[in-house]
């Protein structure tokens, strides 16, 4: 049987675990915290982050690096964007030369505004054809329960593209392929800043309507900078894109949502986070996707404005309001 | 003051003319039934359709077609698409022949496969630059309520387009110009049948996942069907196509997405027509929709298995198995 390791053991890196079992792989999860591999190797269960879940018996934990990583000839890693190089660093010494490495992550790194693709080709000296990330509209909870589910495949090689899609499809998850590596992550990465905006007007009290024009212009907001960047506009438009913001943006289960409406709701970043003792993901890429947009010459309200108001430099009430009165006068114009 | 008659007291005629009276308009609001008419001049509301939304007094209502139309250089018509042609022809010859007639209908006719502004230029003659539509994410009760929404407002002649876009433009209502009549009117049509198919989904315990998935599909095919009529791509991944389509798939009010619901419950057709007494307007358009796209010669499994699943050719849940299993392996091939 094939192996693959996967790095991180949150909810995600552990819902995933679940779909390359029953794609047929045998699968080594590293957990950060040793007492996390103990547990989910003594129960079969990921109580922190997945409870209720019995974990298929093809997956065990580590938190031994080189036991993740030895025979594994694809690499998947599910851990913060801003802490991924950091953790990479110590990790790539344990990684088979000719391993595939695959981004689960949706983030773009502060400061030096790399894609988490890119961190893994800078520190791992991979080509682009070892390379990949899988992205779309998959929360992590529905996945552990197998409900039906959808998503991209990319990699710049197109064969290893399907050799990954071989290796994850299952009856519940469904893998397509695409060679648009640089769509993929963009997608992913506007989706939780979008996500956030959502939550705000959520959690200012506006309905559906608000929420899907929010949800409109974001998704356009994204396809502006990712095709400048050079994306095919198409993946904006399908899973990894739209059905990826689409799923984040209806979930109470996302973070970025709840992040959003705790905003909406006048909480400080600050105050969020000493509650819940987490930042939601676009709640550190808005800075790093506004100066993308800044950078690249493209027009950004959505990532400008979040940016202002998790960093304290405007409310979220007059955020919707610069939103709203901001708009031109022809739709595409 | 300019006058708008408004042909139309359901709930989205109601709530247009309530943006209509907000806008500086005096309207008159026609119902087909007398006693409705009488109902909202007496109480000042239309208890049938939006009960506790008080009417601004610039909104008188009537059963009366000519007192309607008289002197109103703005007509907007808010019917059932099935039977409009129906009506249109009762109503042409009170018309003005200079009035700018808009449609505010999402349906495509059975039989001729018309949309609703072509019927408005065949049983009227009224050329290109009188005749518009408006679409967009604009749940009637979210509208009534004045909370924010956008809207596109769509004429061949831009001109035009200005004109009513500063006739419908109020604190609460942004309307955007577009030049795209057709590919508004196809994104709201087709947004009725992508409903149902995310209602079906939601029937069988489906989850944010798997609806994403189906909003994502059902997007794509409308821009394939609209695009290869001539419809802009742009104006579907706007307000009108994802936006509209965001909001009744995210929405307990949606009548198609409750529709399907129940069809995904495994309710007939009948079934739910003799309990609700009223056919989403999205079961109509399937069949029409289906058969456009056959003649363009275009793939539209979403219109084709939900035309099956409301007429009893399929279950809802052999519905969604084929979905998801008739995918091709590159997302963009």
């Amino acid at each position: 049987m094939s192996k693959v390791a996967v790095f991180g053991a949150g909810s995600w890196g552990t819902a995933f675990s679940v779909v390359l079992a029953d794609g047929g792989n045998d699968v080594t999860l590293w957990a950060r915290r040793e007492e996390v591999a103990a547990a989910i190797n003594e129960t079969g269960e990921n109580g922190d982050y997945l409870p209720g879940i019995e974990l298929p018996p093809a997956i065990t934990a580590t938190h031994d690096v080189e036991k993740a990583a030895h025979d594994a000839d694809v690499v998947v890693f599910a851990t913060p964007s801003q802490t991924f190089r950091a953790n990479l660093t110590d990790w790539a010494p344990y990684l088979s030369n000719d391993a595939v490495l695959v981004s689960l992550m949706k983030g773009v790194e502060l400061g030096t505004l790399n894609r988490m693709s890119e961190v893994i080709a800078q520190e791992t000296g991979a080509g682009p054809d070892r390379v990949a990330v899988i992205s779309g509209p998959n929360l992590a909870k529905e996945i552990a329960r197998r409900e039906p589910a959808a998503s991209v495949v990319a990699c710049a090689d197109e064969d290893v593209a399907k050799m990954l899609q071989d290796r994850v499809h299952s009856p519940a998850f469904r893998p397509y392929t695409s060679v648009d590596v640089l769509g993929c992550e963009l997608g992913g990465a506007y989706k939780n800043v979008v996500g956030l905006a959502v939550g705000m007007a959520v959690g200012l009290g506006f309905g559906d309507n608000t929420t899907a024009s929010v949800i409109t212009r974001g998704l356009a907001e994204t396809a502006r900078l990712a095709t400048k960047l050079g994306a095919n506009p198409l993946t904006l438009m399908g899973l990894a894109g739209l059905g990826d913001l689409v799923a984040t943006c209806s979930s109470p289960l996302s973070r970025n949502r709840t992040f959003g409406e705790k905003l909406g709701q006048g909480l400080t970043t600050d105050e969020i986070v000493a509650s819940t003792r987490q930042v939601a993901e676009g709640a550190k890429s808005c800075a790093s996707l506004r100066e993308l947009a800044e950078r690249t010459g493209v027009d950004a309200p959505v990532a400008q404005y979040v940016d202002d108001v998790v960093n304290g430099r405007l409310t979220a009430n007059d955020m919707m309001g610069e939103i709203l009165r901001r708009e031109t006068k022809a739709e595409n114009a």
